[in-house]
């Protein structure tokens, strides 16, 4: 039990503030009191892309880090980009179940979203990138992703004319502008607008009770009282700490990989063997299939399996229905965005490397 | 000599043109005979979206081909996309040299523009494609590239209700709407709006003499007095006939694989070995490596390499830079285009597929 002793002071915690709302609020209709709890315990996404630490979010970085995102000449084959692994149209993610790289490599978890990332409390599923600026440089340099080098990134773009001046208009101070830092910053700029408001959630949480249909209403509640929110609480209804996988019962290998022991890779603490970052549910019905081993497509049947190995509980069909009718009401607003047109390679341009 | 016949009897016709208008017009300029010349042998791209055979172009067919162009869901992998080797971000094409499809395979040819493609007299380097629509359908069913089956592809998109909404709209009168030839239909319909039109050469056609600079005038007069214009002509300045690649000299094999006898393969006639569509060479200078087997990275290389393998010249390096000047004025403006959303995958959605 030891590993899940801090999932189990985060359940009771949470089941307290639900308690805590219900009984405040005693004169108000059941409605009111589902409302007061899940405002305590979720939080609506902005309409306003969020302020990022050590980075301040200028055009000209979110227009650079936009059409960094898009460049697939960023990486060795010359054809992988961000966006191909989370690809902006179908949820931020791939379609799994884990991403395909250099060479046709297969990787060992499902891509994460960059929808709302910005709002996680780290980066990754077992959180070893502190922000998107650190998560930025990680699969451009990962051989079984992008197989690239910062030395080649950074030769890539200053081969390009339109890219110098870019990183000149971006980090006006700085001399060299074009590192890879700044790479990694101007991408993390874009990321940060990558956000959804307006889901029928958020338009609940600011207050507006039809917002959600009665199932969804249901759905809700039960996911407070039965304990999902424990885990999957704040603004990305999830996202925002570490719990083992597997609290009381263990998954199927096929879910959870025996050779993937998650957050202990970071911090080498036997308690966080098997531990991942809670899911961020934002969104969540666009990003089929489901959890780091992406084997489950069915957004019912991975509630089912949740509430049976994290909370001991079987479902009824139609609770697992309602639960589901909530989680359709997290899918927001995704912003438009305008394809960028790339510069034109030039003869230092490096050619693309397609082997190992 | 034989199979090169046809060609000669271009380059006599078309330096005729160029003879003519310049004794037709011996009293006004220099500058103006050029541009009576070039008028007559080029046409400039409109601003409108062209008509397209057999295939109304509706609002609702090119939002659909958008999507669909967009949705790696289309090919076996789930990955690759029409969008990932003609990459709308870097001229409509890929880096190179040949494109990377299912399994990390390498086609045999160089990914063709699909920017200003509906101008082309059929489609492919090969021409095997009369035109748009017959084209979309061949990559997604080839091994190498998309590796699907029309089956699959009907499959995917029935399973997705936003998707079969979208072709009811788009093909109000047929039942079922969701039919192979229809999604090639939305494809070309969304690939007829992909023109770039207003290029500085445009404009010059349009009649400004100063869309030119004076080096890109010297560049277009030899363009047309060298001979080139005899194969790269009309509104794509090429993309218009079939010509043999290696008239005067037979390239060498890096350029020319001797296994790829180009139309040979389509019409078996013995005339055909070694003949090629004439590249369309709007915005070449976005699209380097070059020629079908994409093996010269530098535009000035490649002009070098025409004018003694097709021409028999050995062009000056003033003369070669002057070609290059007129050729960079042949990029027009690119249209904007949104990145789409695309509906979410069902339970009913093909899983990926990522062995041969």
């Amino acid at each position: 039990m030891k590993k899940s002793a801090r999932w189990v002071l985060h359940l009771v915690n949470n089941l307290s503030i639900v308690a805590v709302a219900i009984l405040a609020s005693s004169q108000v209709s059941a409605d009111d009191e589902v409302m007061t709890a899940a405002r305590q315990i979720f939080k609506a996404i902005p309409s306003a892309v969020p302020v990022v630490k050590d980075n301040p979010v200028t055009r000209e970085k979110i227009e650079l880090g936009k059409m960094l995102f898009f460049d697939p000449r960023i990486s060795a084959s010359e054809i992988i980009s961000c966006n191909s692994c989370h690809n902006l149209g179908t949820g931020g993610v791939d379609a799994g179940p884990t991403s395909v790289g250099h060479g046709w490599q297969q990787g060992p978890r499902r891509a994460p979203t960059v929808y709302n990332a910005v709002f996680n409390v780290a980066q990754f599923w077992d959180g070893r990138a502190v922000d998107l600026k650190a998560q930025a440089k990680g699969p451009v340099q990962a051989s079984v992703e992008m197989n690239a080098t910062a030395d080649r990134v950074i030769n890539t773009l200053n081969s390009m004319s339109n890219y110098v001046v870019r990183f000149k208009k971006a980090f006006p101070s700085e001399e060299p502008p074009v590192t890879f830092d700044n790479f990694a910053k101007a991408i993390e700029a874009f990321e940060a607008t990558l956000i959804t408001p307006a889901a029928p959630f958020d338009q609940y949480l600011e207050g507006n009770p039809n917002a959600l249909d009665d199932q969804q209403k249901a759905g809700l509640k039960l996911f407070m009282e039965k304990g999902c929110s424990s885990c999957h609480n704040g603004i990305n209804v999830g996202g925002q700490d570490y719990f083992p996988f597997g609290v009381i019962e263990r998954p199927a290998a096929s879910l959870l990989p025996t050779a993937d022991k998650g957050r202990f890779a970071v911090t080498k603490a036997a308690s966080d063997e098997y531990v991942f970052r809670a899911a961020p549910l934002r969104n969540v019905a666009l990003r089929a299939p489901y959890f780091h081993s992406g084997q489950v497509w069915s957004l019912k049947q991975a509630v089912g399996v949740m509430a049976k190995i994290q909370l001991g509980t079987k479902l009824s069909d139609k609770e697992e229905n309602d639960i589901v009718a909530f989680l359709n009401s997290l899918t927001g607003q995704l912003p438009k965005i305008e394809y960028p047109i790339l510069p034109p390679r030039s003869a230092g341009t490096p050619a693309p490397s397609l082997g190992r």
